[in-house]
């Protein structure tokens, strides 16, 4: 299968296609290298080293056995995107390349506009290429579970049956995002779906939870094939920065009471997902749905699990309550559905734990990368649009209350 | 109050500016003039003359005895907007301001990047400025009834409960919009829900069916209060049209079948409903969602009453049916709640027929601006990303059925 992977420099995008390559697939891939931009605009730098395109472009040949074709092209640029796409031909392409942080998003009017505008106009460019070019090819977008919001009644895979006024209809499950780049999303998805019925395309949507973990096994030893690791408030997701705070002695930030539940994943659980999507195409004008996590936890859970492996590993971890800078429910029901992927095949890891030991061991050998940024380790950027850092408001010993 | 409106120069806001200032507000308010490039743009022209800004407002100073600060700004320049909210201290801001074709964001990847990023972009500005400048001011922001799509449930305003695998939730009632002008506005409401959330702004998102009608009661003879009325596929609805092809004697353009129920309601009766909502401002951090129409129609009963009325003033006309260049459902159930307004007491003018008698008289005095661009009378901008005169196939006394 010949794919194309938008943001092929990213946490996901890198893996998947030593990934895809590795398992006989021609990959070629596009990216800006604007995340490494903005984690530096964050004051923070990735845990794990990142090495330069042409060091990584160096490794990956040697590791595979053939050059890959990556382009330092921005989406925003239809017709680079599309003379690509007709130099190619991709049988599917991967839409990773987005600015994907909720915080970044809610930094200010210019931050927001940015992640609106960059969102929405690549996605639809890439919509618009396909169409052009390459109708019969599959996209693989990536959605977050995000877009759902906190729903007090189960979240099914995008669409449900509903019965209202004593009629019935198959809708487009509602979306209740919370920051302005989760809304971004929602609009991607809707689009999508909107291009998929009028133009034929066929799309598989994955709301993905959030992903944690510093490798896959195809990475090796070598350092140029490792994924960069994020550990700042905007591209630091919660295991992530969970194993860096270990690692430099921090305490774990749990924001407010930290009863919000979230679905989780391994990186390698997500290579796994995106590879079984890939090579189980939908049909032609078909739009689907794939929730994409491994299991839902509190995050309280996580730093609990996060607190006792590194125990193990002779760490003796504090776990502390911050000031939530977001405005999202504190106590919530949670019941999101993900057959679609199990129907597949999808074999979820079930072992958090193990996943996070390997993470803190690898970035055991990064610590001083870590601790030179430590200053950035509590958030500051607030959904009401103001900054101050969060304060401490209890701990895991003397633990907050819901109010 | 102190109202400020965006697309002051639009078929809406122009009306709406006089009733405001007659009723004692004190208005003001931007517009880019994109309107009038666009009709050009489609080789048209409005029906009735429009007049230059400084005749308009030399027009409104004689009638209303008060200059209008009308300033020819872009939403988009976000510094500009902010300023002008500073010096004004608005009450509350009406948001007419956006390219409102569906067709027209078809055209192709330019058109539909441009009104992506021209709607979302600007009314994400109004929010910001909002948020810094005037918390407490309201916004009256519209929609569309397009947003909905056409579910086959009752469509409720703006939220509902439902039951969903044994547990109740009220949520976003889901929106299945039919064109990237469509979905544009789609993610215009979700952020403005989402804002109003955040950061405690007050909201009224007025989901508007088909305004049509040539004038108000305010207007009086003057020509240069007149509101612009188009008839071209892209900017000109549905009576709209219909009116202007009766007076060059042109079949009325019925799409497909033409059994598509949609909302309608006059010119008068949306001055009415956004007076009513403005008079009547929400509570601080509340969004709420009115669906103003004054009834519902299928296009075939509104081409017969047009047939029906012109009759009466000499007209034969006949009623084709044309290819849809819309992907859209030519047999559907609808049946949209309107009870907010009616609660705040609007009074449906119910007399669609008198209002087009008014709208042909007024358009038989400009008959030969009409006949000028009757080429565009059929439309070509089709939904499959194709460009292609739509054929006849099928008239009203042969129509064709839906299959």
């Amino acid at each position: 299968m010949r794919v194309f992977i938008a943001g092929i420099d990213g946490y996901l995008g890198w893996p998947l296609a030593q990934v895809l390559t590795a398992r006989g697939h021609e990959v070629v891939g596009t990216d800006t290298l604007l995340r490494r931009q903005w984690v530096e605009e964050m004051g923070s730098d990735s845990a794990l080293p990142v090495y330069s395109v042409e060091e990584r472009l160096q490794a990956f040949q040697e590791k595979y056995g053939k050059p890959l074709d990556f382009r330092q092209d921005d989406l925003l640029d239809y017709e680079r995107l599309r003379d690509f796409f007709i130099e190619f031909k991709p049988d599917a392409i991967v839409h990773l390349g987005q600015m994907p942080s909720a915080p970044y998003s809610m930094i200010d009017q210019k931050h927001s506009v940015f992640t609106q505008h960059n969102n929405i106009i690549s996605n639809l460019n890439i919509l618009w290429a396909m169409r052009e070019v390459c109708p019969d090819a599959h996209l693989l977008k990536l959605g977050t579970m995000g877009e759902y919001g906190t729903p007090n009644i189960d979240i099914p895979e995008g669409f449900f049956e509903i019965e209202y006024n004593g009629r019935k209809d198959t809708m487009p499950f509602p979306r209740q995002a919370n920051s302005f780049y989760h809304w971004s999303k929602v609009h991607d998805s809707n689009l999508t779906m909107f291009t998929s019925r009028i133009w034929g395309l066929r799309a598989t949507d994955v709301m993905q939870g959030v992903v944690f973990g510093t490798q896959i096994d195809e990475m090796g030893d070598d350092p140029r094939l490792r994924s960069r690791l994020d550990f700042d408030q905007c591209f630091g997701t919660a295991i992530n920065r969970f194993c860096c705070q270990v690692v430099v002695g921090h305490p774990l930030t749990l924001y407010g009471v930290g009863h919000q539940k979230r679905g989780f994943l391994p990186m390698r659980d997500s290579m796994q997902c995106m590879t079984l999507a890939l090579e189980n195409p939908p049909q032609h004008g078909e739009y689907r749905v794939f929730n994409q996590f491994e299991e839902t936890y509190t995050l309280t859970e996580l730093a609990e699990m996060t607190r006792d492996v590194a125990a193990e590993l002779g760490f003796d971890v504090q776990i502390n309550n911050y000031e939530n800078p977001r405005q999202e429910m504190a106590e919530h029901y949670y019941n999101p559905a993900r057959n679609n992927l199990i129907n597949l095949g999808y074999k979820p890891t079930h072992n958090v734990k193990a996943e996070m030991k390997i993470m803190i061991q690898d970035l055991m050998e990064h610590k001083e990368r870590i601790l030179a940024k430590k200053e950035i380790l509590v958030p500051d950027i607030r959904w009401d649009g103001t900054h101050r850092r969060s304060e401490i408001i209890g701990t895991h010993a003397e633990p907050v209350t819901s109010s």
